[in-house]
């Protein structure tokens, strides 16, 4: 019998092809197929619309809890379509016996995250299952936002557009897995989560013309480049020594195995913009918080269309990889 | 230590107070604090926006499951605030282990549920947890809605309104019972789940004067009407025998000690029309297959102020407590 495994649930290939294969399906319409972060709607203005359950284990870590990434997720859906988060929904699916105490953490946590971006929650739910029926709390956000920039789309990458990145890669994903293995890493590898909202204002405000713009939750970095290197027919060539990279995340990563390209990041973006564009984006990035170690990490070349090409300091050349398999589950 | 119940999550008394003594503290806007099933939004033109997170436990019952019931409570939440069920959003929370089959049957029922609305499902998320760490599958289905009709509200009920119900009452939460209880009864109770958007679109193209409207899930009659009484201030006088209740479902309340006033409906309407546009409304919804067993129940009065009172044929009256305390956790 074919089953639900964890790895249709993780950000990659059997997530992409549950999606394509069943809910496309079922579900097609223009809309959907347009697989973006958000759904552009037309009513009156144009809206973006984006949802996002939380599942994370454990519910509170370092640099933040479960509350904090669900809104902050939910604004960045919406801001990597260049729409200001205007309101969200939030909807909890408790476990019974979670301390009260946790749940009032949790709730402060999301208010004070929705002022970094000024959405505003405006509906909601709660549903308590019985104790064993869900692990302590899942939280579902789902953002509406205005589309204040268009035109941004994984579909739009080509030859000699830059790519950036916004800080350090791996924080979110290498801190749930220290917290779970209770690792203790000298350091302190604490999750990246952030509502980027006011970095995109910034590179709205600055006329840097966006062309791909996505966070990279699941999947990483490895699953944004290889979706842009697809979805736009080009190739992507990186160097490797430019992607910002704690010593933490590196250690803990060549300790566990892991590959910190694909490990999950909740407070950093992906850009691509023509070269022209290149440096000033750069500048109006490090000049914002949440942009301080952006760095220039590559380009859009005409070689190697639908890949991904990791450059060593010595000039070899590797293929990244899409992750696929059993990435972390509840990570996010 | 305080901790959450399953009472908190009920729907009743306890839910209103976690809503209003934490989430309200944290999250506390003018749009949120009006309370009623969708938030107005004021983007070009005016949006409903609701959410819900579906958690029934078992997944497939007599009359529907998770999906369609998915689909319809969100829809009804956008219907009940007179709003054309427009966009959804669907995310899902599913175990590991789940047979494929069975996502596909619930997928299946979602797409089919979206044709009696028009609704589109334009935007979704898809985690998979480890087993144990959630039961079988989860649903949240997030709307939005235009508003076509302007005014429906629990504050609105004056005296002399008529109530009128679109159907017999407790159907699901019978199911639902019986089907956990492994109760067989002749008759064979069935879930009343389904979308209740051209029920509703006959009484707004019947220019009927909707004043209140509500979909009593959670809490089911008991908690609407105790809703609008007090809300609205107003005495609301209900003739028992006028309630229409099916037989099976009378006698699985009787063997199980069940209050059917308090079980859930996922298909049925509470409305309060003026008295002069009662026996329309009667009719309009007679003429509909989803509300071909609608009654005139009641009518507001200025006595007994946020109360709701059940007269028996006999003159006697006794009066209807809101619901509190344990409902049945997993009704939806």
């Amino acid at each position: 019998m074919k089953q639900i495994l964890l790895s249709h649930g993780g950000g990659g290939e059997e997530t992409q092809k549950l999606i394509k294969e069943l809910f496309f399906k079922y579900f097609s319409n223009p809309i959907l197929e347009k697989m973006e972060d958000a759904a552009v709607l037309e009513t009156g203005s144009k809206l973006a619309f984006t949802t996002d359950s939380f599942t994370v284990s454990p519910i509170f870590f370092k640099g933040g809890d479960i509350g904090k990434l669900a809104v902050a997720g939910t604004v960045n859906d919406l801001s990597m379509m260049g729409a200001k988060p205007l309101y969200m929904s939030c909807s909890f699916i408790i476990e019974e016996g979670l301390p009260f105490e946790d749940l009032e953490k949790i709730v402060s946590s999301m208010a004070e995250e929705t002022k970094k971006s000024g959405v505003q929650i405006v509906t909601g739910d709660t549903k308590v299952v019985p104790k064993g029926s869900a692990d302590k709390i899942f939280i579902n956000t789902t953002g509406i936002g205005e589309i204040v920039y268009e035109g941004i789309s994984a579909h739009n990458v080509r030859e000699r557009d830059v790519i950036l990145v916004s800080g350090t890669i791996g924080d979110h994903g290498a801190c749930i897995m220290a917290q779970r293995e209770g690792i203790e890493l000298e350091g302190n590898i604490a999750s990246d989560c952030a509502s980027l909202w006011s970095l995109v204002k910034d590179l709205i405000n600055a006329e840097i013309l966006i062309k791909a713009m996505r966070d990279p939750t699941r999947g990483g970095l490895s699953a944004v480049l290889n979706e842009w290197a697809e979805q736009s027919n080009i190739g992507i060539e990186i160097e490797e020594e430019k992607i910002p990279l704690k010593d933490e995340v590196q250690g803990m990563c060549e300790l566990l195995g892991l590959d910190p390209f694909s490990l999950a990041n909740e407070g950093k973006l992906i850009l691509a913009v023509p070269e022209e564009d290149a440096e000033k984006a750069l500048e109006i990035m490090k000049s914002n918080e949440l942009g301080k170690d952006a760095q220039i990490i590559g380009k859009a070349i005409s070689d190697y269309r639908g890949k991904v090409i990791l450059k060593s300091p010595y000039g070899s050349k590797r293929i990244l990889e899409p992750p696929a398999g059993e990435l972390l589950p509840r990570i996010c």
